[in-house]
């Protein structure tokens, strides 16, 4: 299958995963190996990779890791010692239920194993990894087809090919739409405080030869009320059964901003973002990260000694905010239990 | 008069105009003196002191650079001499009235003047600073009696001692209401892109003995829907004579966001940011900065190559979504031209 962006975030190769290093783009293109699940854990804690859905993927080839090490250090009780590596693996980080949901699957598998497990469990890991591929390309296309003509629209954070198996969420939408002519200009806000929206989006983007304004994340609403944009098209870490959505941090903002000045509201995520185990996004946990990451700027505190932050890096917008989810399986108008119920029943063909 | 908060952005002293270089700020307190009214006007438009009523007491004392230089130059022909010097302090930043005002104030005492014009012009400027900074501590007064229990305040961009002849606008009215027990947490957008909220307002506060909690700009719709904070308070670069307020970028988005949560919006300006001379906010020019401060972090780049960015560093925040004006005259309770006509017109005590 075709990534059509061109952008790999994770390579498996020579028995390793390899990460793209996010925190590094777009100033350096390095790719650092792992031959270890715990250090697989780490990276997508300290973000070396990071997106839900490519989280999810990372945890599966951590998985196959995992197991390696389980048989060497125990043959055929590998169940039994793998499950440490499992949890720290479902720890690293809290708010993407794609993690949750790519080792879960990997654990389905573990009973009809016979002998040793890596490459049962290897090709599970890379099954994930191409349908998430397949599902951002079939999500293209439905999301496209949403947009009526040639208008502006505005995304949050960086739901593209680097956040995925590639190709991307809500850039994979805006790549689709882009290449049939209905994108005039692509804003993307920079995201404080990880800068994904100017780091990485541009930088996703520009490679396809995509053009990107940035702006300052609080200059949205200004770019609503200028009239520039149509659509803001964002992605999803975890969306509750009812249809609420978390996202980076200033997403609940942006919608309620949308609907303000009639501007639609587009949520692009696979179904493994989808948890329909919990009712509302009441019951998301929203990673709160360290207070570094607003006081200093690399290596150099910025802020005033002595103050404090507060720093979570999702929200959850309620899906009344919401005007339409695309998942691979089918679209979802005006988001609620028994719509989005309904698509993700659907058979996915 | 004592300014109560020990911030000083501008001191006149040895027949010089010494700023508080607010770009180094906090990790830097540097002072840099100016003989020469030009390089108040680079100041200025280089951002060594920023905030409308701090720029235009710059501005003041700028034309008492240039009327000793045009007296050196001129002679009696110093009104005539002193022209170009004016324009050049006119045309360093467009969007903050108080500039202009100030400069105009000055030029009223032209037609008195016998002699050499210094010494009088000198005063005028004195006059003004002591002015803003008198209006600031009523203001306080004003703007903290509207508040009524201990509550979190959120705060955008640096309205405070930097900004202004002392002691602050919306920081006044924070540091009054702190005083009198009325505020349980401030919290502090961080600002992007000069991050005024980290480097200027953390460090303000924090000098005072307030505890400040920052926060990514785009965070601030979900403070609030955490139910943290009952006041936004924010101060203006100029007020449109129906009530339109033009300040920071992101002030608009936060003034819609707080009427969806049931958050009262204050906007806290002394007389001189009121513009009474345009009926509206569309007559507001909007400055739009270097497409850099968004692509850069210090000298290092941090966007794609060849991205490009829009920077527009003020909005214009509709009467409608104003729940307060305060100033120096009086307090305006949903701002509309009768109403703040009133209080400009009322005698100031």
């Amino acid at each position: 299958m075709k990534n059509e962006s061109n952008i790999e975030p994770l390579v498996w190769r020579d028995n390793q995963l390899h990460l793209l290093d996010q925190r590094l783009l777009p100033q350096r293109c390095l790719y650092l190996a792992y031959a270890d699940s715990d250090q697989v854990a780490t990276a997508i804690t300290e973000m070396v990779v990071r997106g839900a859905p490519a989280i999810g993927i990372a945890a599966a080839y951590g998985v196959v890791l995992a197991a390696r090490q389980a048989w060497q250090d125990a043959g055929d009780d590998w169940r039994e010692a793998i499950k440490p590596a499992i949890r720290t693996l479902s720890n690293s980080r809290p708010t993407a239920v794609n993690l949750h949901w790519a080792i879960q699957r990997m654990q389905t598998c573990f009973s009809s194993i016979q002998g040793e497990p890596e490459s049962s469990l290897l090709q599970e890991a890379i099954d994930i990894h191409q349908e998430d591929l397949a599902a951002n390309l079939k999500m293209g296309q439905l999301g496209a087809a949403l947009i009526e003509k040639s208008c502006g629209v505005l995304t949050h954070c960086n739901a593209g090919a680097l956040a995925t198996g590639g190709y991307g969420t809500a850039l994979g939408v805006i790549r689709a739409a882009h290449a049939e002519g209905k994108i005039s200009q692509v804003y993307a806000d920079e995201t404080r405080p990880w800068l994904q929206g100017a780091r990485l989006t541009a930088w996703e983007l520009l490679q396809d030869g995509i053009a990107v304004e940035l702006l300052a994340d609080s200059a949205a609403g200004w770019l609503m009320k200028q009239g520039l944009v149509e659509w803001v098209i964002v992605g999803s870490d975890r969306i509750a059964a009812n249809g609420d959505v978390a996202n980076k941090i200033g997403t609940y903002g942006l919608a309620i901003l949308a609907r303000q000045h009639g501007v639609k509201f587009m949520v692009v995520a696979p179904s493994s973002t989808v948890d329909m185990s919990i009712a509302s996004g009441d019951q998301i946990p929203v990673e709160v990260r360290g207070s570094e990451e607003l006081l200093q700027l690399g290596d150099q505190q910025v802020a005033a000694e002595g103050c404090s932050a507060w720093n979570p890096v999702f929200d959850i917008t309620p899906a009344e905010w919401v005007d339409v989810i695309v998942t691979e399986r089918g679209v979802v108008q005006k988001p609620n239990s028994d719509a989005l119920r309904g698509v993700m029943n659907a058979a996915y063909s």
